[in-house]
């Protein structure tokens, strides 16, 4: 499946970089946890950073019922979510071919609240469940007022690009035969040591649902497997 | 000094995580590299992701000369550029306190165009220097063709916020009793083992320049030293 490039995704700069592919796109969504949600309220744009997640062609993220920008969205105004990873530092011969490496998507489209209390639950399980794979079977259902109190907004992707920069340093030819170190940086979210909660009897360990974050791993490589996890009913 | 808090800034939600004062703000802007922008062309919004410097109260970035996003900004649209580190997943006892740790910027303002040559030179060496101490040192000048073919953009910062959440599980306290593991994983950009260029002599050591940027390195920390240091003409 492609995205149909459109006026507001067609990329001019780079376009060797940019890519449509659905699978790109998703993979670059299903690595990820924070988006970027830019949108428009009396004329004014706001860029609010927000946790999200997939499910097939829509995106979804929620907040306080009491939340402006949710108020705002649940109209149906326009919003751009955006999804970065940093993924290095590249260190030219020159100022002009320092740059980085990245991956990144925008997805546009319009979206709408999720006002039934079963489809709500469903949607939040399945966020609970792409973050910690079976914790919903660990802990509680949702009190009904707790789903009360918060807001799921979904959004069908209406068009979408990926961007991509992977790759060494495109120092000028002139430049190589300068002396003088160049390189990449590499860089990605980690995980750091789980801090089990204080109130825990001690030496419970962690379950099942939190396994796969270890020290050292890679978040992006986390949530990956979780997605494929979660799409493939494993 | 403190942003005064608008209509725009003014947090509704977890007031207790919102703060203006300017060390906060600032402290969150040094520690990263990679913003996101929002802004609207033909009423349509954008969340692009960017490069990003601070100078004193003013934010800038970069790009193609040839860039739609910087033309369109170049006229002093409104721009919302926000900031977000991820530092943690809070694993709560129950769904609805599963939560997140970020540190986050949103800062407002209308960017405008840098025109002056000298000027654009000095911003962009200033960029360089910011994320790599020394390094202008070591690399040769911008051409003055390679300077025209990016534009610089700066923005005062009219009014800005920070939100924080840095905290464990805010649990209920029926909650606490049941058995059941709860926790924090705490996230961060690190950074990855140094690939020098395959043009570059077998040995050449990496420069000062790069030093701090070792194996297992938090970017944020290596970052905020370098602007310590930048802005103490260390």
């Amino acid at each position: 499946m492609h995205f149909l490039p459109t006026e507001r995704t067609r990329a001019r700069r780079h376009p060797q970089r940019a890519s449509y592919d659905a699978d790109v796109i998703f993979a670059i969504l299903d690595a990820g946890l924070i988006c970027h949600l830019a949108y428009v309220v009396d004329g004014q744009p706001y860029c609010t950073p927000t946790a999200y997640w997939r499910d097939g062609t829509r995106v979804y993220w929620h907040g306080s019922a009491a939340s402006r920008m949710l108020d705002a969205q649940a109209a149906g105004i326009a919003v751009c979510m955006t999804v970065t990873h940093l993924d290095g530092l590249v260190v030219g011969r020159s100022g002009f071919t320092h740059s980085l490496n990245y991956r990144s998507v925008m997805a546009f489209g319009h979206p709408g609240v999720i006002a039934d209390a079963r489809e709500k639950r469903h949607a939040t399980d399945r966020f609970i469940e792409r973050l910690y794979p079976g914790r919903t079977g660990e802990i509680r259902a949702a009190h009904a007022q707790e789903l009360e109190a918060i807001s799921v907004v979904g959004m069908a992707i209406e068009d979408a690009s990926a961007k991509i920069r992977d790759a060494g340093i495109l120092d000028r030819e002139a430049d190589l035969a300068r002396p003088g170190w160049a390189g990449v940086i590499p860089t990605a979210v980690t995980i750091g040591e789980i801090m089990p909660d204080p109130h825990l009897p001690s030496g419970l360990p962690a379950p099942s649902s939190v396994a796969a974050y270890t020290r050292g791993t890679r978040l992006d490589d986390v949530l990956t497997a979780a997605a494929i996890g979660q799409q493939t009913g494993a």
